[in-house]
């Protein structure tokens, strides 16, 4: 077994004060980020932007290498840029059976390591993915249809701040308790007794991450990070249509791993085609003990009931929402929402689906307005927004799969389309279908069996109600029932905002509050920011906190009395 | 609704002090008590004793007196003393739809109070309830049959220990996160993004606490008492056998959440008959998201499995495990054993039950003894323990229930009897059924089925293996299958401790190495010792540490921008 403790308390060493600095950074919640999110030469070097795409390119059409990976053949799972090209890429093809095996066999030496080291080899992998990030996004470009610079952004710097932040929460929940202490208990008569204990952590068991295909890394480290940094091996069963910046994740993950001295398949690919059942194969595997999942609610509903034997943490479907109530800023909450409901072609979790607006209207510094007049001039902010096909393009990126291109065709058929989705010609690749938001009309009455489905995309709702308490009233019941990953509320009175709280709190859902300026609800910043929220259905985990690490591992343990000598001489 | 936000904070101030000293002390391991141990007059005060059975005696066949508590009549659950008496006790009746209902209502206003004041008023209650220790001990007594004085450690100040560690594990999670933060982002152009966030943590739903037989307070207090600090109310489901300690734990509770200006409703009793369903019912009700068990392996996969809506930690069955090895010490090491076999007649969760020796035998002090001697010797060991009939029913206690009275009666037929189970009359009291420990032999290969099951209760296995590596298998194997709440190793060598070690890690259990002394494998010290291990069947959860209570809450954040004029001046 290889075994070289020196190298990966070298990376412990190295990245010590990173690792401190990060933890405390989770404790103040201000800003705070590792990973520069600016694609610039200044900060990433003259040739990182060219070399980058050298490396994507290259890899094109080409089997991807992992050094030592066990296989049992090739699998080519087809992944297409949804720019419209395919990558041609084959993967080592690696049976369940067969990864965990591979997986359990790496365990004891990560076990033993203790938490410092395993803090630091993590801290390496991302200090490399850091390098990196120009071939990773292109890598997620063209898997998940995201513009470039969101592509580096969210699945470069962004992504490895949530990494990171997962190393913060799993080292530091590890380090809570001492490696060893004296208990040293007074006796009425005679000499204290004693004991010396010693405290392991210990990982629970092999770790599954099931990735998406939209966010395959800001979703997926997390997971990775938190479950390897707490001892257990990691399965990485990537999307079948984005396995390559995870195949990229993966290679500098066993690379890092090597060099430290332990056996790479510590971090393992799982690579499939469309239509594959490794994912559920493995999640009921006895020995697979931790799942990490975002997709379908229908998916995740069945891990969470069939994969008894892991601690499962999920990311679903859910919907958000938006109260209108009142505003001073009235174009800015326009030109706002309207980025918020194009960016990335509303293919976010945490994209706004559902805005609710009394019916007779809000009041705004441009005068009273019905739901039907905003309806109006939202449709009017996106006609604005994307008039320049180039700009246009660089928000909305491209339409990731059929699902997304369906789903926009269903949502022309419900209530009053108020704005349709319309197509933009990319500059660059003529190839790419690129799609404005669609906007329809619908009622809180008659159409809520439309409006309580998650209709991920580029799709909206107005969707009139009575009152502001009859927008907060469905608020509260719609993401109680269904879940949701982001609310928020426009008013520019007081007691209406604290309402909006509280309803936000009842339905276990964070809340953003008159955002009309350059910050979106769809953001979320790591080592500030809370992501998610087991309170509701949409999740059962929040990236990053306590909770998302504490289940991945177990501290053991054991404890002998203090030597006979010591007892006598007391 | 009763408010008075003055009272709760008050007892924040009295006790603020005390709940630092707790987390300093969680994170220590070392020595470290608040609720003294000794029933003794110096401590307790001159009149407590006999207040404390006064009290007892006082409530004997009356309706038990619960201020303000909802209920539908009463129900007599004929608790009956193991030491020969009827306790004759009625408590109010409450069906599940009314105790949901009326815990939901009380939740607002204590979510509101926040972390700092919720961790106050419960350090109150156990204040409180180390007051009541006497009257504590004699309910603990007469409804599990536990020796007095160990009923008064166990039942009180030992459970208030473990309570207060629980509270003090919730409240120091809640507080990692400051209630407010600025975010300031800079901008490469013009003034810094900036963001005001607040954070709560909200409590997961209604929290339901199914108490056991043998341990109704020191089993249940973690629980309790980590859910209410959290934000959640709490139904206190109790054994139909062991109600009476809880409902003096509800009464305190109770009365010290009113004088605090909170709904007393936040704690419930749920008090029922044998046979009742109550706690099936609770356990899948859609706004139980919390549950609390300890008792069978048979309801807790049930609960596992059914109360999906529900975060669950349970405390089930396991085997115990001994490896003899070697020791230096072998008097010690019989003395040690036969006092954990006998303390409480093994009716402990952590009551050794399989004892593993290389058939051939070990090297003691005392020259070789096989594994027949050591049977041999470990029946006179228990012989000597009990000779004497006033100690002995002062360790061993009374049987609790028709279950151990019928495993018993069943561990006669396996194996070879090497000390049967043999009945002490009790000089205090005649009826009690007061029984020593059964030993049988067994071999590793051949009664493999009578071992890995769990005999709760005085018996115990003398099992025969190949070598002491064949015990370590074997403890590895039975425990990571089945289930175990402690594991102890004798041994000379520290190689062979060092692979016992590694095996208890492997099988995810705690470890006492070559106790011979006052200490026993059996007691687990709050604030230093973990108790149970979610890392084997036997438990999904550990008294207490982080995971114990990050998923009885989440963090839930607004955010709002920094108002205009700060941007303007940036």
């Amino acid at each position: 077994m290889p075994h070289a403790a020196p190298a990966g308390s070298d990376f412990f060493a190295r990245h010590r004060a990173l690792l401190e600095r990060a933890v405390s950074a989770t404790g103040s919640r201000e800003h705070w980020t590792r990973y520069p999110e600016s694609p610039s030469r200044t900060v990433y070097g003259e040739d990182a932007a060219k070399r980058g795409e050298a490396g994507f390119r290259a890899q094109l059409g080409q089997p991807f290498d992992l050094l030592g990976h066990p296989d049992e053949g090739r699998v080519a799972p087809e992944e297409h840029s949804p720019y419209g090209f395919p990558l041609g890429i084959s993967y080592p093809r690696l049976s369940p059976r067969a990864a965990v095996a591979a997986a359990k066999d790496a365990t004891v030496a990560w076990r033993t390591a203790g938490p410092d080291t395993r803090a630091g080899v993590a801290a390496e992998i991302l200090a490399r993915l850091n390098a990196a990030s120009f071939e990773m996004a292109h890598a997620v470009q063209h898997t998940t249809g995201q513009a470039f610079v969101m592509a580096f952004q969210a699945g470069g710097p962004h992504a490895q701040d949530r990494g990171l932040e997962a190393v913060a929460y799993a080292w530091a929940e590890q380090k809570k308790h001492p490696a060893a202490a004296r208990w040293s208990k007074p006796q009425r008569k005679g000499g204290a007794l004693e004991l010396d204990k010693k405290f392991h952590a210990v990982g629970r068991g092999v770790s599954l991450l099931v990735a998406c295909n939209t966010f395959p890394t800001w979703n997926g480290y997390p997971g990775l990070f938190a479950s390897l940094v707490t001892g257990n091996p990691v399965l990485v069963k990537p999307h079948p249509g984005a396995v390559l910046p995870l195949a990229i994740t993966v290679r500098i993950a066993r690379d890092v791993l090597s060099e430290a001295g332990f056996d790479p398949d510590l971090v393992l690919l799982v690579a499939e085609a469309p239509g594959g059942r490794a994912a559920a194969e493995l999640a009921v595997h006895p020995d697979v003990r931790i799942v990490d999942f975002t997709g379908s609610t229908e998916f995740g509903d069945w891990l969470e009931t069939h994969a008894r034997q892991a601690a499962v943490y999920t990311e679903k479907a859910g919907l958000n929402t938006v109260v209108l109530d009142s505003t001073d800023d009235y174009r800015g909450l326009l030109g706002n929402l309207a980025f918020s409901l194009s960016l990335y072609s509303g293919q976010m979790c945490t994209t706004p689906q559902n805005l609710l607006i009394p019916r007779e209207g809000i009041t705004t510094d441009q005068g009273p307005r019905t739901a039907d007049d905003f309806a109006a001039d939202l449709a009017a902010a996106l006609d604005r927004l994307h008039s320049d096909p180039a700009r246009a393009a660089g928000t909305l990126g491209a339409i990731v799969n059929d699902g997304v291109r369906d789903r926009v065709k269903q949502a022309a058929e419900v209530g009053r389309t108020v704005r349709a989705s319309a197509p933009v010609e990319h500059p660059e690749y003529p190839d790419a279908e690129v799609r404005t938001p669609l906007v329809a009309r619908l009622e809180a009455e008659t159409d809520h069996d439309v409006f309580t489905r998650e209709w991920f995309g580029p799709v909206s709702f107005v969707i009139g109600t009575d009152s502001t308490r009859h927008s907060l009233e469905l608020l509260r019941e719609t993401v109680r029932a269904h879940g949701a990953l982001t609310a928020a509320v426009h008013s520019t009175d007081e007691a209406v905002l604290a309402a909006a709280e509280e309803a936000a709190l009842d339905a276990g859902v964070h809340l953003s509050e008159n955002f009309t300026g350059q910050i979106f609800v769809n953001q979320s910043a790591a080592f500030s920011d809370f992501h998610g929220s087991a309170a509701n259905p949409a999740a059962s985990a929040t990236l990053s906190d306590a909770a998302f690490v504490t289940g991945r591992f177990a501290v053991l343990q054991s404890r002998r009395p203090v030597a006979a000598t010591r007892e006598e001489s007391a």
